[in-house]
């Protein structure tokens, strides 16, 4: 089963060795990661996903919350949430397929961010779901780059 | 100076680990790091930001590339490049302020993305300036709790 741990944790050198290695001695590997700013500039935020029984995953949060760069620790996988990631792709766009290109990216809500005589970038965000068919939907026109941040995610509503 | 790198790696356990750990084994603090999968389901793409002078970041890219995790690794920092982060923003929003919390999202081209009866959740993309301006314009709400993405980066024009 996937889950989803928010994990809040100090900003210095070595922590996300000491947090990436917990999971890899275990010889889990993380399906998704990202971690950046809060509005605490002590504090950071990650956003780890990965495939593991609910056992595996018990000892897992168990061994992170003793690693003293933890604060806080939540496994909001039960919990209703938001989850979304980013992504930019990088399409061969001769001018003759633009047009089609830009239908695709209306229907998705997307965004050209950049354009060359024969390629263009284009952002979307959104759940995985939708990330994944939109870069199907662009494979036919070639795709040349794919960034993608890895998710994110918070409980819905008042709770935190 | 803050540099910008695009590594492509193998997608397996314990990867993250290793790179993350020459990092910080040299007292660099990662400032943002965003990890996704690519087009291709053995490689994930990584975009690391740190600050570093230009003689450091070329011994860690050295070190980088004798890793046999790395397939691919580019110092995009001088590049023109498109950088995007994701940000989700929970605010404080009783009934009365949420007309104002909604010019601010527009203003933005940002997107509520879940309501409450006392919060909302506000979803935006965009460069790290644009990402703090609209932090910094919702925090009179009262700012509940912030994730954000780290950055991903991509090189202009049909270069890659």
């Amino acid at each position: 089963m996937k889950h989803t741990l928010a994990i809040q944790v100090e900003n210095r050198p070595g922590v996300l060795t000491r947090i990436a290695g917990l999971f890899s001695r275990r010889g889990y590997n993380i399906e998704s990661l990202a971690v950046g700013p809060t509005e605490n500039p002590d504090v950071s935020r990650m956003t780890v996903v990965v495939e593991a029984d609910d056992e595996a995953i018990e000892q897992i949060t168990k061994q992170l919350n003793k690693l003293v760069d933890v604060l806080k620790l939540n496994d909001i996988t039960r919990e209703p949430f938001v989850d979304r990631e980013l992504i930019l792709i990088k399409v061969s766009a001769e001018p003759a397929s633009r047009g089609e290109i830009m239908q695709i990216v209306d229907i998705f809500r997307a965004h050209i961010v950049d354009i060359s005589r024969n390629t263009v970038i284009i952002e979307a965000t959104g759940d995985q779901g939708k990330i994944n068919a939109i870069e199907e939907a662009l494979k036919p026109f070639g795709i040349r780059e794919v960034v993608r941040t890895g998710r994110i995610a918070m409980v819905r509503g008042a709770k935190n």
